[in-house]
C-alpha cells in the first residue's frame, strides 16, 4: 500500500505533446505496456541518465542521439523488459523499435529516443513491439497523460504524475510530468524513469540547466533500497508553444518556469518513495549542522539505506540506537558523538550524544507509528545540510523482489 | 536456520585460560548472559575495535586500558545490552562492572576489559551484573569454552567456536576462539565480538601483528547486512604457557601459530555469516582481475549488500541482471562492461558483458537452489582480487529485526 499517495486526478495538457499507448505483451499480456510520446517540431529536449556502468542499451542510444540531434520528435517507452546487459543485440533492438516509431510518425530514427524498464538481461520482444507501435501512434492524443503514467508502471501500484501552471510574461506556461519507480531506486547523479513536458519556449541551454537543477532538488534525494538502476532516465521536453521569444537562463520568466518544473519533480520523486516496494512509512531524513553537504549526504544515506533502521521503522519501533549506529558508521572523519543531536519529528532523543532526559519510549513510538514523519540529525560541525526521502523495509519488499521474475 | 553450521563439538582447552558464566537477567531471565574470562599472569592481549564513531562505552574503556596496561588479567562480556549511546553513565557502568570482576579475582580494575552486545541506548543493569559476577568467577573452569560460546550469543541460533593445535619448536600450541553475531555485521577495519586464546608465548608486537593479519583475512571479509556495529571487538590473548622463549614475528614458529589463528578466525567469521539473521544461503563472492584490491572490494560489497541481489538469492532466482546492476553501480571508475565475466559456481553467465551463448536459466537456477555457492566476477582490468562471505535476505531477516526489542 503506498503511503499517502493516490493516482493523479487529471493531468494538465501540454500544447505540442501527444501520447499514445498500446499492448505489446512485453512481459505478460493484458495491459498497455508500450508508450509513444510525440513532440511538436522545434521542441527542446534534455536528458539525464544513470551512472551505472552496466547502463542499458536504450540509455546508450539516447546519449548518442541527444549529443547528435537537436530535433527530437518522439520518445518510445516500454515496461516489462529493461533491455540491459543485452549486448549488441540489445542495441540493435533499441534502434529497430525506435525506427518503427520514426516510420509511423514520419521522422528520422535518430529523432526518436528509446527507454525501457523491467527485467534485466532478457532480449526485447522486438516483433511484438514493432507490431504494437503503429497502434500506439494511432492512439496519440494530447489528453492522455494519465493513461501514459499507467503504461510505464512496473511494480508501481499507483500511477504517478503532477502538473503546475505558472503565469509568465509570454502567457501561462504548463508543466506536466509522469514517472515510475519503485525498486532499484537510488538515483546516482541521474534519476529514474521520468518525463516532464512543458509548453514553454526555452533555449537548449536553459532546458539543460533547468533539468539539472530540478533533478538535484528532487530525484537525487530519493532512495528506496540503495540500488542504482541500469535504466534511470529523466527527460524534460519544452515544446515552445507559448510565446515567441526564447527564454534563456537570464530571462525573467526562467525562475518561474524552473520553480514549476522543480515542484513537479519533487512531487514525482516523493510519489516514487511513497510507492516504494513494500513501503508502509514515508520518511524524510534531514541532516543539518554538517561541515559540508557531502558529509550531510553520507549521514543521510547511511540512515536511509540501513536495513536495521528500515526494519525498525516498519515495526513502528523508535529504535534510536540503530539511528546512532547508522550516524556513526557513515564515515564522517572525526565525528564527535558528544555533539550529535537527534529528533523524531519534534521529539528530542539525543542531546549531545546522550539520551535526552525528557525522552520516553512512548514519545518516539507515537511518532514512528505514523505513516509519515521526519528523522532529524544535527552533527554540530557547521551549517551545511541535506534532505533525503526514503521508506521502510517490510516483508513485502522481500516478497516483491523474491517473486519478481516468477 | 543456519546454513551448514552446527555447534562446535568440544573446543580445546587453552592452558592459562579459565571461563565462567552466570545468569544476570540482563535482557530477560532464564539464560547465562554474563561471561568472565580469566587469563594467567604474563598473558599478552591485543584488541581490535569498531570504527563506528558512536562506539560503545566498553569499547572506549578497552581502548584506554589496552593503551595503558600490558598486564590484562580478565575479560567481562555481557549479552542483551550494548551499553552504546549511553553517555557518561554508560562509561561509569563499564568501569563499575569491571571493578567488580577485579575485586572477585584479585587484580586492578585497569586489568579488566569490558565488552557488551545487545540493545543500543539502554543503561546496563549494573546491580544485577555486580551480583552475578562473583557467581561467574566461582564457576571459572578451563573446560568451559563451549558454555562460554553460548553465553555471549544474542540473535545467534548456534554457538560459534573453533580450535586448532599446531606443533612448534617449543611444543604443541593450541588456539581456540569463540564468536557471536549475527546482525549489524559489516566489520569495518575491525570486527565483531570474537575472543581467540592461545597458550603460545608471543611478544606483544607479535600478538598485535598476528591479530591484525588474521582479522584482515577473516572477519573483515564477512558481511550480513552492511551495518557496522557500535560494539565490534576482537581480542587475541596469548597466555605464554608453552615454552620459555618469546616468539616474535621473525621466529620460525610465528607463521605456524599465525596460520592456526587465521584458520580459527576464518571458521568463526564464516560461522557468523552462516548464522546471519534469517540466512538460508551462504554465499562466497569472489572478485578477480581487478585493477586494485580496493576496486575488487567495491564490487564485492556492492553485490554482497544489494537488497535486490540478496532477495533474489533467497528466492533461488539466478537473477544475474541484478548482479550486473550491482557490479555497474559499484563506482569503479571507467569500468567497461564489455570486459566483465560472471559465473555462478562453474556456470558461465556473462561473457564480455553479454549473456554467454551456452547459458540457460536452468543452469543458474540449479546453483542458487543450493544452500552454499560462489558468485565469481572477473573485471578484466588487472590481477587484484578479493573474497567476501555473505548470506541472503529473507522474510526472517525482516521479522527478526522488526521484532528485536519486543
Amino acid at each position: 500500500m503506498p503511503v499517502n499517495l493516490e493516482a493523479p486526478v487529471a493531468l494538465a495538457l501540454v500544447a505540442g505533446v501527444r501520447l499514445g499507448s498500446a499492448e505489446a505483451a512485453i512481459k505478460k499480456p493484458g495491459r498497455q505496456d508500450l508508450l509513444v510520446i510525440e513532440l511538436a517540431p522545434g521542441s527542446r529536449v534534455a536528458g539525464m541518465f544513470t551512472q551505472n556502468a552496466f547502463c542499458a542499451a536504450p540509455v546508450q542510444v539516447c546519449r548518442e542521439r541527444l549529443a547528435a540531434t537537436a530535433s527530437i520528435r518522439a520518445l518510445l517507452i516500454n515496461a516489462g523488459n529493461a533491455n540491459a546487459a543485452t549486448g549488441a543485440q540489445g542495441l540493435a533492438s533499441a534502434r529497430d523499435t525506435s525506427a518503427a516509431v520514426a516510420a509511423a510518425i514520419g521522422c528520422e530514427p535518430s529523432q526518436v529516443l528509446p527507454f525501457s524498464t523491467g527485467v534485466i538481461g532478457q532480449q526485447l520482444p522486438v516483433a511484438r513491439m514493432v507490431e504494437a507501435i503503429p497502434k500506439a501512434v494511432a492512439n496519440l492524443q494530447a489528453d492522455a497523460w494519465n493513461a501514459a503514467a499507467r503504461a510505464i508502471m512496473t511494480t508501481d501500484t499507483v500511477p504517478k504524475g503532477a502538473s503546475r501552471t505558472v503565469a509568465t510574461s509570454q502567457g501561462p506556461v504548463t508543466v506536466t510530468g509522469i514517472a515510475k519507480g519503485v525498486g532499484m531506486i537510488y538515483p546516482n547523479m541521474a534519476t529514474l524513469l521520468a518525463y516532464i513536458g512543458t509548453d514553454a519556449r526555452l533555449t537548449a541551454e536553459a532546458t539543460d540547466s533547468l533539468l539539472k537543477s530540478a533533478v538535484a532538488a528532487s530525484f537525487n534525494s530519493a532512495t528506496v533500497d540503495g540500488d542504482t538502476s541500469t535504466n534511470d532516465s529523466c527527460v524534460l521536453f519544452a515544446t515552445a508553444q507559448v510565446g515567441s521569444t526564447d527564454v534563456d537562463t537570464a530571462h525573467a520568466d526562467f525562475p518561474l518556469i524552473a520553480e514549476a518544473v522543480t515542484e513537479v519533480c519533487i512531487e514525482l520523486a516523493q510519489a516514487i518513495v511513497r510507492d516504494g516496494e513494500g513501503a508502509t512509512r514515508f520518511i524524510t531524513v534531514d541532516v543539518e549542522a554538517a561541515g559540508t553537504v557531502e558529509e550531510a549526504r553520507l549521514v543521510a544515506y547511511s540512515i536511509a539505506h540501513s536495513p536495521l533502521v528500515k526494519t525498525a521503522m516498519f515495526a513502528g519501533d523508535a529504535n534510536w540506537g540503530r539511528l546512532a549506529m547508522a550516524i556513526g558508521k557513515a564515515g564522517v572523519p572525526g565525528l564527535d558523538p558528544a555533539k550529535v543531536d537527534l529528533w523524531l519529528d519534534d521529539v528530542r532523543l539525543l542531546d549531545g550524544g546522550e539520551p535526552h532526559p525528557a525522552y520516553h519510549e512512548d514519545l518516539g513510538a507515537a511518532v514512528v507509528a505514523k505513516p509519515e514523519f521526519t528523522i532529524r540529525v544535527a552533527l554540530g560541525r557547521g551549517t551545511a545540510k541535506t534532505r533525503v526521502w526514503t521508506c521502510d523495509f517490510s516483508y513485502d519488499y522481500v516478497k516483491i523482489n523474491a517473486e519478481y521474475r516468477t
